[in-house]
């Protein structure tokens, strides 16, 4: 769901590293005004004896620079597949909100992620890594908050659970599963329907299409074009070629070397699309302004498609312009989520993940979208995940799990989305109750909303914060008076 | 929190065995119309690669006597700690509802209780018995109930669970966490806030004197003295006159001794306040019809307080008069639920459930109510536990993961109590919405409700249980409505 270049997560390390080497004073003027912090936290919620009592240092950042002390609401963000740093220099709005309301914020990080890997660098061998699932790091953050409220002196305020993508299931889960600690959530472009199973699987590559085909009905048109004049070569296995039009490190030597360079290519445009920002980003890469754009002027850029087709891959790819060839197999690796799973660590947690309990069995079809077509079914799945994690996915879980589409005895959630995104369809887009609110982006790609403000907002980002904002204001204040009744 | 008597284990597996080998027609009519099936169920829900993908078999009695096929809701009730025919046999109200509802019943049996073994007679090894906890169990019913309904065609019925004692709380938990496939829950005498930690370790036992006190006050005394008479002979450590009196199979010999003597001697009492049916039982051991009032007259039948006090304890140990004298080891074991765990498999399964998350620190103090000081803190539990089982307990645990008295957010779920129950007040006895609806059942024991119609019910019991039919079918009607909608 989430894929983090490596030239990105190299940027982060250096930031990071700079950061806890930094004096205290520095530390934090760079860390936009974040505390740094590690929660002692159970290793195994769910078994008491499988590896004893264990404990795992849980990475957290806090900031109570808005925060009216014992009063003021506490804004958590329910971290998600990556380093949290990440989400936190990329959501922006949670600091403006708690500005406003007089909130804490904590950013807490996702067990197996970032520096929060419960048996270090061992934490991707089995059976380590089995202690990575969902219920897990709901259990954690309910923990956490249990016990954080306490050492601060905040049994009485209400929290919020905040969260972007897989984040934003997580806010919903908690809500779901625990609204006895948490008072409302606000889930920016959570795809939860599309993962519990309920959806159909060519709707994100076909969503992917669609936002390119908006700019211009042409951009579709060459985009397909070009993927099958690469079929073409393809068929007459001229892999030299191949290899010179798209400036391969190696030549290709096989049907599944075309098929690693289809994955690729495709997910240059995957990223755009989720990363169409009316702004240049640093967040899971370097993006410029309104990538889909910028991506339709370079496939309609004269009559080279092929070299159209490799100057696009460039934009997310090659972003600085100092590649001189491209490693498929090292900027991107096929795993269990065909949105793929990005490089390093976090990738392989996010695809034990998509191995074990979150559906995503998406696929191209060159009919509905315009990419070669690249099945993975229920089936390609449970053979690769059986293989590479010695487990059976168990593709009905999350929907039992988590209600699927039942919410009606919810309450207090909202579902933000952007048109844009390509996981929008998968989420929840029409209010159910006055309680569990849809909110649609116009003009918004992966959770916008997160973001912080940005001079070259739509309005329609700037009005679904203001809706959030009275939303969640509300709840706190329900919440309240509801405790209050109780004293 | 259930006590199950080596004399209804034994009648039980006799009875059971005879219905096995019974050929079907014969199994239909001695079975309550039940029919004993086994599900093939998920080993580890949170876990995909701690024992691999396995599954056991999980037992369930079924019977759709009084079905209106496809269309009639399910009634479901949530097992607890012992073999599910002892809770369907004990359980007659939810067949008589169901004939009322045309509903489907399904007792469904909790994993390592009964015959619903997951490693067989290894099960209560460790680690083996680590995947014996609340949150397993909820899945279990969870998964069971949405395959059972595809297999029954029965997806658009409504579901509604029912409980007694701790399957009362499992009743609530699965409305809680699972309100998807749950629309609704009769949850009788489940102490969901005591065993939460959110209660006084003294009310357990305090209310047990009550029981007695309120025949008469002077049962109370009676047994009072008689325990401290039985300390002065424990510290003049006249241990044969012990023996003696109370017609121990052999001599105590130490402090511990007398100790287990004093629990064997409260369990009694807390039996037969938990059993005080206004008719005789089978259930939990065989009682007389108002045990308590029983016990008071033989507490104050003569002056030999001693004798009068071996011989109430012989209702519960002795209702058949042939047990010449008392093994107190073989009749009682202490654990970690001061309340009693029974013996035999099932109690080895409470034990540890006793020790890992559901709290039971119960004491007695001889102030508050009529027994010898038999203290049990947290740290008492720790090192049992730690012993036992090499486990710590989580005490914080269930009340985060099962809100504890934070209910507000939950719906459609019935707190049924009798008010001569020690475990109702650990319970919820106040209505907390107009669809969290406390029932007090007064002259009630231990779910009286659940237990099918007799003509020496008190009026309180028939009203509860017509409040109970028309709440539950009402919801029943919602749902379907709800479901309705959506088709």
């Amino acid at each position: 769901m989430r894929r983090i270049s490596a030239f990105v997560t190299v940027t982060l390390a250096v930031f990071c590293a700079e950061v806890l080497s930094a004096p205290p004073h520095r530390l934090q003027s760079r860390n936009h005004g974040y505390m740094e912090k590690y929660f002692t936290q159970t290793l195994d919620h769910f078994n008491f004896n499988s590896m004893g009592n264990g404990t795992f240092k849980q990475r957290y950042l806090i900031t109570d620079k808005y925060w009216k002390k014992s009063y003021g609401p506490i804004f958590f963000y329910t971290g998600n597949e990556g380093d949290i740093w990440e989400f936190a220099l990329n959501s922006g709005f949670i600091t403006e909100l708690a500005a406003q309301q007089q909130a804490l914020v904590i950013f807490a990080e996702h067990r197996y992620y970032g520096r929060s890997l419960p048996f270090g660098n061992d934490s991707f061998s089995i059976p380590q890594i089995s202690l990575l699932t969902v219920e897990q790091a709901l259990a954690d953050y309910s923990v956490m908050i249990t016990e954080l409220k306490q050492q601060l002196i905040a049994t009485d305020c209400p929290v919020i659970v905040f969260g972007g993508s897989y984040g934003g299931m997580l806010s919903v889960y908690m809500r779901l599963k625990y609204p006895s600690i948490v008072a409302g959530a606000l889930a920016a472009s959570a795809p939860i329907l599309s993962t519990a199973g309920l959806g159909d699987s060519s709707q994100f590559f076909r969503d992917v299409t669609a936002d390119f085909e908006s700019i211009n009905p042409k951009c579709r048109s060459a985009v397909m074009a070009a993927f099958h004049q690469l079929k073409e070569l393809a068929v007459l296995q001229d892999y030299s070629r191949i290899q010179s039009v798209f400036a391969l490190c190696q030549t290709p030597s096989s049907a599944q070397d075309v098929r690693q360079l289809n994955g690729l290519l495709r997910n240059a445009f995957t990223l755009m699309a989720m990363l169409d920002y009316p702004y240049s980003t640093q967040f899971m890469g370097s993006m410029p302004a309104n990538p889909v754009k910028v991506a339709c002027k370079t496939m309609l850029n004269g009559f080279n498609l092929l070299a159209n087709l490799r100057m696009t891959a460039g934009i997310v790819y090659n972003a600085t312009g100092q590649l001189k060839c491209f490693d498929q197999y090292s900027l991107y690796v096929e795993c269990a989520d065909p949105t793929g799973c990005g490089l390093g660590f976090n990738s392989m947690a996010w695809d034990y993940q998509a191995c074990t309990e979150i559906n995503l069995c998406y696929e191209s079809n060159n009919v509905t979208d315009m990419f070669p077509p690249m099945p993975f079914t229920e089936r390609d799945r449970e053979l690769y995940c059986s293989k590479r994690w010695a487990v059976i996915p168990r593709p009905d879980w999350l929907k039992i799990q988590f209600w699927g589409d039942e919410l009606s005895t919810a309450s207090n959630i909202i579902f933000s989305n952007g048109d844009l995104d390509p996981w929008a369809n998968g989420g929840v887009r029409k209010s159910l109750t006055s309680s569990l609110v849809a909110i649609n982006i116009h003009g918004g790609a992966h959770h916008l909303d997160l973001r912080g403000s940005n001079e070259a907002d739509p309005a329609s980002v700037i009005n679904a914060r203001r809706t959030e904002a009275d939303l969640i204001s509300h709840w706190v204040e329900k919440e309240r008076a509801a405790l209050t009744v109780l004293l």
